[in-house]
């Protein structure tokens, strides 16, 4: 329930000249190879074997080498990967070798912080709008735009070209939200609001509850706590 | 990938007095329905059945009462939840009825969000100390505390009283900020660096990944594409 995507249950078949549908779990681990393999691309390493590439970031390498065959066949035995060319193919699977706008709904403190954290950092997710209802916050200038009010949503994402909404607005308003993100034309959303939403079919949508982790990690200290006492 | 707990194999036994271990996916689950039930406490609510409470919340209500009924005996057929009562014991086993202090080690973008979310909110996550290796940053007031430089890090979690370390240092840096954390005496962490850290044993350690689910959704965005094209 911390994360996971739904509104998927329509996946689309394979499509042409694209790489196999690949599980949410498998592309997780698959997103962290390719971070790894920048930062080996960086430091100007060429080739890369899955078990050198498993002991620098305490991975499993039969757990890559399963991962990435079922991409296609990349590594060559006993001379490993190649890093630059695996890095382009993975961040084409990915879809991150093209730009992803984002609008934020809700330009609260964790929606602000969110906006400060994305939109700051280059990269193919960039920020380009964000919303609120409270006349306050309207108006204010964040990063590279200025906050719009709840009634001008429809236009704002029609004119931004933004694909992704990001809903960090309070439990109460977060399925209108969403509705309303869905309505203008939104692809995908992503929801940091504390509570469940009804996805829209055809249109994917991913939970990060921050707060879940924290009381998750509390329940371990205190398990502990309790072996002590 | 995106989440899990390590560094808790050696998982304590059932401490006297204490509810029975909990998997990391029922507590998450159990997590939400103390947040619903808190909604419903405030709305006058005092007793529900599983079944409303799975409408009200897109929830599943066969699963509610298995999630429950591993805890101990508290629905009464016909009847339902007592709400207020159940609230109590889910805090209480999630280690929720008291304060939990963290300490935020790297106070860039997204380590000074975290302060201002976390912090500014009530609740049993508080965050008393932030850290950073930038003179530039060191002094600054966030919140209710001022930044303190990186060498003064034992020190700081031992006069804060510090339980939780929070990682937000970029991948390089973190996984020897995560073993000071450890040897200055803190019990449990949350990464949100971009890497993989390895754990100490007997201190739990927490990922979350924000990037990975933004990259996740992009990977469903691009399948659809395709589909299009």
């Amino acid at each position: 329930m911390a994360s996971g995507v739904n509104g998927t249950s329509g996946r689309p078949r394979k499509a042409a000249g694209r790489s196999p549908s690949v599980s949410p779990l498998s592309l997780n681990r698959i997103s962290f190879y390719l971070r790894c393999l920048k930062r080996l691309d960086a430091e100007g390493l060429e080739r890369i074997s899955s078990k050198e590439l498993a002991r620098r970031f305490n991975l499993s390498a039969p757990q890559i080498r399963k991962d990435l065959a079922q991409l296609g066949e990349f590594g060559i035995r006993g001379v490993g990967y190649e890093t630059s060319a695996l890095i382009e193919h993975l961040s084409t699977l990915l879809g991150l070798d093209r730009q992803h706008r984002m609008v934020i709904v809700g330009m609260g403190n964790l929606g602000s912080a969110l906006a400060r954290y994305l939109g700051f950092n280059s990269g193919p997710f960039q920020v380009v709008a964000g919303i609120d209802k409270d006349p306050d916050k309207v108006g204010e200038r964040i990063g590279s735009f200025v906050v719009r009010p709840a009634e001008e949503l429809a236009q704002v994402v029609r004119c931004s070209g933004a694909e992704i909404g990001v809903l960090t607005v309070p439990a109460d308003g977060a399925q209108a939200s969403h509705d309303a993100l869905v309505d203008a034309g939104i692809r995908g959303v992503i929801n940091f609001s504390p509570t469940r939403i009804r996805p829209v079919p055809g249109v994917p949508l991913k939970d990060v509850d921050l707060r879940i982790h924290l009381e998750e990690l509390a329940y371990f200290l205190q398990e502990r706590q309790g072996q002590h006492s």
